[in-house]
């Protein structure tokens, strides 16, 4: 048996080298579909097939790695699914989404190297688009599995106008068959994924791994104020409908309600603000705020949406400027399954010898297609500062062994006592 | 004598001239030394001239109308001066400056047919550059006669690389005898101007016209925070340095300190604001915004700022954001003469029948160059919903007659009592 040190260092090893397949020298920049894409996609199949699965590529690019049981009969479909994806943002970090395939990968040849024998299938993929950078659609290949995909989302293009449909067929993907890549229910046994957390939770309570309770509940929505233009200088304060202003209320009221949800994880952020027409000497006369709020239950998000609403509508007739608070996504909670959480926790406190904690995760990932044709779980490993999205993601090597060791762990509990 | 309402029209018929001279078909702009300043100032030399004025242009491109007292001796030079300016901002309204102008010229016809003589001259000026809008710096004509200009300003270029000097040059002007158009003290007795008030008072009060008790103290500052930028679904509330919502906390407190200022006429603007990176799913890790304050009095501004100041470094130590607050521009308060209030103050009240109210004024004008040379006074006149530098700027036709009587009164008041 490896210990965790050695398992980080192969996963490091086989990180940095897909660290190196980029569209841009000295940054990590690897979009779906992309020429640096199908080189990645090349490197993980090569690695599949030297760890003994039966590779192929399905119709919207992502890698298959099987370990079949050798078995016949009604249950010889049957597997347990291992993924991740292995496309990334512009000058992105090393580990987000890459970890989860490589973990997968070195978690088969850890199987092999104890000698295990699984009474199911073993699949690990390797998703393509779960960042949504080059296409506005994300979870192409995760929802093409889960055999929820909407196939309008084909003819969506990229900033050159080249269609999705267009890039799949250059891939060596197959656009008009996706339909065919969906997975039945019942050969599926569940969804894992081994995911740095992107958040600074398990850090600052000095854990190396976590449970994911659920993937948030989210909604996006845009805040328009239509108050009264007017000059800086001649305006007096007790006349003035200020867009702006108006808007900084809001902010602190949205600040406010979150901080109120903590046991539901609840967050909630202004990430854009604009005021009109935007000079110095002018009173903003319009302003507009995009607002995220997310929370590890529907019911939480909800709420706190109607009383930020509350709080909207009270702002503006107090300040009498009028405020439109406009939908723009609401996606529910992919919550964990309950057994796979405690297979996970099982695997967890194994390695770490304590209880971890739940997380929610805030950020999306591919369990959020996963979810609509199986049971989803998800391992969080710590990472530097919570920062991602950035070339100073960082995560310690021998986390990432016993992440390793804990999937694997997670394994042999659904193998030994799940649902398997 | 003619009534209000004849002069009212006199003077809308001369802005209508006005206003069908500008660089844009269906617009009014205006723009210093523009070919369009040209013209206009030809038109107003030539109604100068109607009026009985002896006309120059001075060499910084000010019109001058001179009515001539006709004396000799060490006061055959003595004048009282009525201006404003004939340039505009882009897409400008049709009041902002050239009233001033032509309430002057109006007023001298009417002195002439009421058979007033003055014992000392009277000068009328249209001056070319109030708005800033061609170059970065204002009121280059006004500070000329103040003898205030700083001449490194002709070097100054516009957005097509032209210095003021070589404009100045091609207008007709000479750049290279600026200094020689200083009026000497001793010959100057005051500086009136008629200006609409670009603000909502005198309307919301029922006046037609008030008195201006001083050209607003004035500073400019630019606020930078600098949180920390983090995923917006991962990031918990309570370890969140979110520079943005410092930023609106900011937003608040300068309302709330401009609302305690009142009786010092403060105001204090957020007109514009940016958060960084700026993207719906990215707490802001930088924001920034400008700040506009100004008061009746110096004192007032600055003990307002020092608040702002005070109150920015409580919401930064309490948020783990930094914020920095940067002067860019700082203008002493110009206020107007208790002698030229009075007379102003007694010309309305014998047109109106009340006692006029005292405005500040919190747009900039050239009465702040003046008072390098001598003592100012203005009258406000109402405009319709405080708007300006729009082509929605709106003055009744009977307010501007009304304006024009008290100009009248307000020069018959100096020569008979003031300091003339």
């Amino acid at each position: 048996m490896s210990d965790a040190r050695a398992l980080g260092e192969r996963a490091e090893a086989m990180i940095g080298a897909l660290a190196g397949i980029t569209a841009e020298p000295g940054k990590i920049t690897r979009l779906y579909l992309s020429p640096e894409h199908r080189r990645a996609a090349a490197l993980v199949g090569e690695w599949m097939r030297q760890a003994g699965l039966s590779v192929r590529m399905d119709a919207a690019g992502t890698m298959h790695g099987l370990l079949a049981p050798g078995l016949s009969g009604p249950r010889a479909n049957r597997r347990l699914l291992v993924g991740s994806h292995i496309d990334t943002v512009v000058d992105a970090g090393r580990y987000d989404g890459n970890l989860g395939v490589v973990a997968g990968i070195v978690a088969v040849e850890e199987l092999a190297a104890r000698g295990i024998r699984l009474p199911f299938g073993l699949e690990i993929l390797a998703f393509g688009d779960e960042e949504g950078v080059r296409y506005p659609k994300t979870l192409v290949s995760s929802s093409t599995i889960a055999g929820s995909l909407d196939p309008t989302v084909l003819d969506m293009v990229d900033a050159t106008g080249m269609p999705i449909r267009g890039a799949l067929a250059e891939f060596g993907g197959d656009p008009d068959h996706l339909a065919a890549e969906a997975y039945l229910r019942g050969d599926v046994i569940g969804y894992l994924e081994v995911h740095i957390e992107q958040g600074p939770v398990l850090e600052s309570q000095g854990e190396a791994l976590g449970v994911v309770s659920a993937i948030a509940s989210q909604g996006r929505y845009r805040l328009t104020a239509r108050g009264e233009a007017g000059h800086a200088g001649t305006v007096p304060m007790a006349l003035r409908h200020d867009a702006l202003a108006a808007l900084a209320e809001v902010v602190l009221a949205v600040e406010e309600v979150a901080r109120k949800g903590v046991r539901d994880s609840l967050v909630a952020t202004v990430g854009e603000i604009t005021a009109r027409p935007g000079a110095v000497n002018v009173i903003p006369g319009e302003a507009m705020m995009s607002l995220d709020v997310r929370a590890a239950n529907d019911a939480a998000r909800v709420a706190a949406v109607e009383e930020i609403r509350r709080r909207v509508r009270d702002t503006g007739v107090r300040r009498g400027v009028v405020i439109g608070m406009e939908t723009m996504i609401e996606k529910p909670v992919a919550a964990a399954a309950p057994w796979l959480k405690r297979a996970i926790a099982g695997g967890i406190e194994a390695v770490t010898g304590r209880k971890p904690r739940e997380i929610m995760s805030g950020a999306g990932h591919d369990g959020q297609a996963m979810i609509n044709l199986t049971d989803i779980g998800m391992i969080f490993v710590r990472c530097r500062a919570g920062i991602s999205h950035n070339p100073l993601e960082s995560v310690m090597i021998e986390d990432m062994g016993l992440a390793i060791e804990a999937l694997v762990g997670t394994i042999v509990r659904i193998a030994e006592g799940g649902r398997a």
